[in-house]
């Protein structure tokens, strides 16, 4: 019995639709949503990553604006920008592609966008709203595509065990926000698991739905996951691989192919977590957008 | 084999004397440190508390002011009391007695409060930088204590499989993000059950740390702890006892003497948990008052 594959591909498509609506009825009220993308330095990943956000935007008619600026960029450079954004009228989302070169610090960073730009929901006071259980809040893309990706392929996490390796702002806390909510997607029993639990594979081997978001090929065999659990792979990583013409290929943390052969549904990479995180900061887009009539369209 | 009972009064007496030298170092830098609580209506229990930390403040010459209002205050009253404490340079701490009267949300009152003020830790921007690992955030006093307690009495919980039973604001959510962080106390593998989790015994059965803070008497008993755990005890529940003048006992969530059966470490209520929150309190209302100096004393 091989798992279902959770297509993240088509379940991120269809959440662009419902997008789709949500951007016209803004523009029957003259408002174009606004995505303004910053990315500092020449990390491949990262352009890559900020190449396919600006596409997917376009794609919407959600007017998007890439700031690509030199790796050498100091902290107060960068700040400068955002301010600029801000105070901007045509943006309503503001995202800093991370990582950020190591003379400029994170937090700091992320603590300068306007909390009611800020469509990662990075800003520290988003991060403790959404905490607190305060409505209209939006969600870290990834995460939330997550919880989407769950929902909407008919795997409730309500009462269910979810085990989550990795403790990373940007993914793994968040996730556990949400998961133990009280809201939709909500009301799971939590594990936090990472680089320093003890016995590992005898926790993920409990959990009703795994997800790991370490960033570690291979890091979850078949050995690890319960048979009959749901597995989503928020990893990606590159292998070497000089079969193929760019010499690398993606791949997750989960060793797919083993344990397809257990779970009972699993998500691909790619084709899994990262297109619903690009349909997440979509959707988030518009939902500033929405907000900043104060109203939701 | 009984389980050796951790003295949360004993090791508060500490955390206090530590407390009072850096009072007394703040005083030769011409500052006494200020705590503001303010109460909301005549609830007996909150009563109980504020006069507590109002008293324990006394005892180490930190200045205490406690501002009690009729149930029937307004938000806007509240709202308003508090900006005047944000402007008073003798307050460096604010506390909001918690629970409040229901026509004032909880939520708004608490982002009234200066973060640089807030000594309870529940600002959510002060929720978020402790989520995201910012330093010198105040974290919310029962879950810092309950670390504190720990690592004092030998018990660290890095590596270890904790499971917090509970996911409050003010206790379940703060304590999970204390003990996954990266910190003095943390580094653990964390499990959030709550009312809603499936197989709850099974659940804490696997706690090597299992903490319960959910305020149901009664609520773990025997057979869902692990033989050799430590057991935290943050409830407080009363339990009507005619056999005592006042009608009534205080127990904790455990059941005492048939957990202490199996336990190799558990906390009493009272005696535990409770005085650590009173002197993380006054630990806290001392770190800001250094703060408001621009130095840690």
């Amino acid at each position: 019995m091989m798992a279902e594959i959770i297509s993240g591909k088509q379940i991120a498509e269809k959440v662009c639709e419902e997008v789709q609506e949500e951007v016209d009825k803004l523009k029957l009220h003259g408002v174009t949503p606004g995505l303004a993308v910053v990315l500092v330095g020449d990390d491949a990943a990262s352009s890559v990553y900020v190449a396919m956000k600006e596409r997917a935007a376009k794609s919407l008619s959600i007017h998007s604006r890439q700031l690509t600026l030199p790796k050498e960029t100091t902290s107060a450079e960068v700040e400068g920008v955002i301010s600029g954004l801000n105070a901007d009228p045509e943006i309503h989302g503001i995202l800093v592609q991370l990582p950020l070169p190591e003379q400029i610090d994170e937090n700091v960073i992320l603590s300068c966008i306007d909390p009611a730009k800020d469509v990662d929901g990075f800003h520290p006071l988003n991060v403790g709203r959404l905490s607190v259980g305060e409505p209209n809040v939006v969600a870290p893309c990834t995460p939330a595509g997550v919880i989407e990706l769950l929902m909407r392929s008919g795997f409730d996490p309500a009462g269910k065990h979810v085990v989550v390796v990795g403790r990373s702002n940007i993914v793994g806390r968040p996730l556990a926000t949400l998961l133990t909510s009280r809201g939709r997607g909500g009301n799971a029993t939590v594990t936090i698991a990472h680089s320093r639990s003890e016995e590992l594979s005898l926790i993920t081997k409990r959990a009703d739905i795994l997800i790991s978001a370490v960033g570690r090929a291979n890091l979850i065999d078949q050995s690890m996951v319960k048979p009959g659990a749901v597995v989503i792979d928020v990893g990606v990583n590159r292998v070497i691989d000089h079969s193929i013409p760019k010499g690398y290929r993606l791949v997750g943390d989960v060793a797919f192919q083993e344990v397809s052969e257990v779970a009972s549904a699993i998500t691909p990479v790619p084709g899994g977590v990262g297109p619903m995180t690009i349909a997440m900061l979509l959707k988030n887009t518009a939902q500033l957008a929405s907000s900043s009539l104060g109203f939701r369209a």
